[in-house]
């Protein structure tokens, strides 16, 4: 077993999850023959090609710190969304990095993040399996989107989805109070991949009704005669109708609705997002009262409203990416398979980072119904387990506690 | 003292506490000698307009339904933004309500709103004064607004407060990830008092520092060249920033930011609120990574997250608001007035509703900064107590459980 030291690092959008994906990666560590010094890189690869690194063991030195990470969002380390060479001189950057790694004995590299992240990870490796090194290259899985491949879902998905579905429900319950014919478009994160969208199907009114009436996704093709036909379906049996819009939402010819030169009645060109388009369309075609709600970054940073099962998966797949790193394994991605049956339960392994990097997971056919206008019991099936649980956190003076890099340096 | 029935209407925007006040009145109502039948009334004046009551006793039936109404966000019996008279009948309009009281035996109106609710007591009771009757028609607080006179602050606003300084807390940390300048316009609401956005002023960063580095209220005159003079001045510490504004904010001569023909770059015009013109302008000017975040009607809706001093006082003071009634007080909504000193604690009284009705309460310049754009010690000091404490909400399959009328009926 190789002796030295190991990085972690962070990639790509923060999530509520993805420092409780570092804790465990962290804890994993703690105490590992194999492992001396562990080492944070700020801002992911972009901060380890300039040689920023954090001695952690520092950081977190007590068990209060660490489990004040677990429920803290965003990224702690910093991130970035930088692609190895996107520079143009990637050979230049790679013996940079390598060189970062030998300066430092690193032995392990632990990059969490999502499908570009992965792609680093792929780069490494084959840059070292072509030029020599005994660095082990493991990702460790997040994203809000979910579309990551050979897994079962992504850290960081199942709070945002708890978050989405909760905040659909009391849209629903604030736009049903006043006697009068209305809709709500909320826009939900998701370009290519309509995951997040789809949680919405979760939310339910007091009475079991669903909250959403209608959600569109980006995996099939939205059209604004099919949508003013859908309204009118839901018209016929009730008032006030929430409306769900994946960001990524597109035409058949694969335009997006966001990029549209749509102009309203004023003549005013509409930017913004999606759910600003389809409302002026609504508004326009129908005359009835419509709102816009876009639920942005605090889907993704909601720290205050976690998924238990989601921040202990996060945990428990850092962990496991020591594991395979210590059991020889590099260029991997930890993954996980639902397991068959009625009961909710993961076998975790690892899949080659070439199956992962740079692929989509898009909402297959299967998890939505006949009209693709929201979810079928499968997709729901699916959905259900990754919200359940509840996380208390520390609070001071009425607010949520979060953990600091800066104050903790 | 008069015996009969009451009516307990909601009115206005809804808000996280508005269903804790109701739950007050109902317990405070049920058990009362004096008081028979306790109506809820459906849409506010509207709905009784059209003699739309339910009772109450029937669909509260048991102490858990009224607990879950306590952390039910929205209008549990609906809302109005119905202004008597509006019509151009006022006087039929009054002889109708008066016959809905008479049929229904109604000697006691409870009817919580903001200002413009207010002046529904005031118009039911003047026109009693001079027409005659013996109904109590009291006015029970609620708005996020926090805009109505004579009272400490509103029922609402505390647990929107916490709901807005929690997800500015939240949006600083996802904004912070990135080594590189960057800017976030988060808006919340107030069109012409800043009390929300005010209360950005809580949200810390984990160093301590103010995680809202600027705010804007609709009180002081916002004027871009003094907003990209305030930024440039915070970019000499920091590179992520965060903006805060109400959606009201207005240049000198009062005209609203939302709704100048502001156009960006690309000569588009900009539609959408106070944040969206604002992203523009910064984005030319400083060619800074801007976003705009609205806080939109989850704000107010947010359920999930409570301050358990608002629910309380709701609930207290919807109980005060019987004790008024049967104390033979009309005309009059529940006030509070904070004691001196430093320990927090409100004396409750009641207040002639013709100063309240139709007035506005705004922020003073005493809780804003020399600068005007941030919270003065004195702000901090009134806002502070107001998002105390935490509620545990009934959670169903990983999200919260709500009241249902429909459900219940």
């Amino acid at each position: 077993m190789k002796i030295g030291n190991c990085i972690i690092a962070q990639s790509g959008g923060p999530t509520a999850a993805i420092n409780a994906t570092l804790a465990g990666v962290f804890q994993g560590a703690s105490g590992q023959f194999a492992i001396g010094r562990i080492f944070g890189g700020l801002n992911g690869i972009e901060g380890i090609l300039n040689g920023r690194l954090v001695e952690l063991q520092k950081v977190l030195d007590s068990e209060e710190k660490i489990q004040l990470l677990k429920t803290t969002p965003s990224s702690f380390l910093g991130s970035c969304r930088y692609k190895l060479g996107q520079s143009g001189q990637k050979e230049a950057e790679m013996q940079q990095l390598f060189q970062v790694f030998q300066e430092n004995n690193i032995k392990y590299f632990f990059y969490i993040g999502g499908n570009d992240s992965m792609d680093t990870i792929l780069q490494l490796e084959e840059y070292q399996r072509s030029h020599g090194g005994d660095v082990s290259f493991i990702g460790v899985p997040k994203t809000i989107d979910n579309d990551l491949t050979c897994i079962d879902h992504t850290p960081g998905f199942g709070s945002a989805a708890k978050y989405i579905a909760t905040s659909v429900q009391e849209i629903a319950l604030d736009t049903a109070v006043y006697d009068m014919d209305s809709i709500v478009v909320v826009e939900v994160m998701g370009r290519n991949a309509g995951w997040l969208a789809l949680s919405a199907a979760l939310a339910k009114n007091a009475d079991g009704t669903p909250a959403a009436d209608l959600i569109y996704l980006p995996e099939f093709a939205f059209d604004y005669d099919t949508l003013i036909a859908d309204i009118q379906k839901v018209q016929e049996r009730k008032r006030q109708i929430v409306i769900v819009v994946s960001e990524g939402i597109q035409d058949a010819e694969g335009n997006r609705i966001a990029e549209a030169a749509t102009k309203d009645s004023f003549g005013h060109g509409q930017l913004g997002g999606a759910a600003k388009h389809v409302e002026a369309v609504i508004k326009e075609r129908l005359g009835v009262k419509v709102r816009a709600v876009e639920l942005n970054v605090c889907q993704r940073a909601a720290g205050h409203f976690l998924s238990a099962r989601d921040v202990n998966e996060s945990v428990m797949l850092g962990k496991k990416a020591v594991e395979a790193a210590l059991a020889g394994k590099s260029g991997v991605m930890v993954t996980t398979k639902r397991n068959d049956g009625p009961m909710y339960g993961l076998t975790i392994g690892t899949t080659e980072i070439e199956k992962i990097a740079n692929q989509e997971k898009v909402v297959p056919e299967s998890f939505v119904n006949a009209e693709k206008n929201g979810a079928s019991a499968a997709g729901i099936a699916y959905l259900k387990p990754l919200i359940q649980g509840e996380v208390t956190i520390p609070m001071e003076d009425g607010l949520p506690k979060y953990a600091s890099l800066s104050r903790w340096l």
